[in-house]
């Protein structure tokens, strides 16, 4: 097999604790990244602020945007990231890992990665980075490590590139961490966590994190475990 | 395996004559079938009349449009069916079969079937019709039956419904048959062909075909075959 530029990466930037990590990491590998954020009508718009903040913060070749409209697919429905469905506060960890949580997106991971795929081939780069993580937060199928596996086996056949025996990696070095580890590493590597945004619920216009859903505790939890402070709450 | 709704099914709908066809023959397996088609900067307008027109000729249940804003991509750049590339004119089908033809639009139908993929999950319907055809025009990777069977492995490994046991089927009814073989089942089941659109370059604001373009000579010498004309160019 043939790469292409071997040292170029679409980096999948949602604003997030991990996708800031991720592209931290990429970085350190010696990547140039082309980050790549979607609007898809989340509910809630602090988060695509934070990930502009974050490509500035952590600098990148480019930062592209795809906008996708879904509400003729009556807003990818039935989730509390995207419709008006209460988001799940206080759950202790044994709770969040019962079920797939209301915040799931149907097949949000397989649309992500689709748009991620066309851009790498567009700019000649066969590497991907997504901040997906299995160990934390293991309730979301698209985020397993045997999806990844069959996604890129998908990409591999999908693409010119590929019939012309260019590879596709989609690398997810998260894939296995726990929250604290992520955070470790992200800190060694400069990663400011004050721009990120993690919460499902928060409040109006400020953004400020609502501290009690899902992605809150978690990501509480896990500075605690460190015996940090949570920038954010600062 | 459990299936969803196992009478319902996404059907991609471009509005060319081969989702046409496999509109019909989806409806006519039975399934109560919802048009899924895409806005994504086409060239050509005409396109996405042409899916309208057939979505109310053959009949569905809904018909849903995905708006994707690409312009961050460079709007998928590179083809010619997004960007100001000269469409080839007057090859013969060596020429057309020799490589991958610029109207090729980088993972294409990875996008396609990612939305359908969503769009089925949230309807709780696991079936995906796809009109790809390999035979005739086989220069696209992902229209390959190797490529669909990955899609269809991955999609099985991204859904909630997945997990929940429900499993995924692409229907891709055409894959291995001729253009003569397609238009004559479609006929068969009342497609009135002179409502679709399969021009690359169709004309101005008419749409009328261009009569040179690969698409349109394949359309052209399929209904030579069947001894008749193309009602479009009636």
């Amino acid at each position: 097999m043939t790469n292409g530029t071997s040292n170029v990466a679409v980096v999948l930037l949602s604003g997030g604790l991990d996708s800031a990590t991720t592209l931290a990491i990429a970085r350190d590998g010696g990547y140039v990244c082309h980050a790549l954020s979607f609007d898809y009508g989340q509910r809630h718009r602090v988060e695509l602020d934070a990930a502009r903040r974050i490509a500035a913060h952590l600098g990148v070749a480019s930062h592209r945007w795809v906008q996708i409209d879904v509400r003729g697919l009556g807003g990818l429905a039935g989730s509390a990231l995207t419709d008006d469905v209460d988001v799940p506060k206080d759950r202790d960890e044994q709770q969040m890992s019962a079920q797939i949580p209301v915040t799931y997106v149907p097949a949000r991971n397989t649309i992500f990665l689709s748009h991620a795929l066309a851009l790498a081939e567009t700019l000649n780069c066969m590497n991907i980075f997504m901040g997906v993580n299995a160990v934390d937060y293991s309730g979301y199928p698209d985020c397993r490590p045997q999806y990844i596996a069959a996604y890129q086996a998908m990409a591999n056949l999908a693409t010119r590139a590929a019939v012309q025996g260019k590879h596709v990696t989609i690398h997810t070095p998260l894939i296995d961490w726990s929250k604290p580890q992520i955070i470790k590493r992200g800190l060694e590597l400069g990663v400011d966590y004050g721009l990120t945004h993690s919460c499902y619920d928060p409040t109006g216009d400020t953004g400020r994190p609502c501290g009690r859903c899902d992605s809150c505790r978690l990501r509480q939890s896990a500075f605690t475990q460190l015996d940090m402070t949570d920038p954010l709450l600062d």
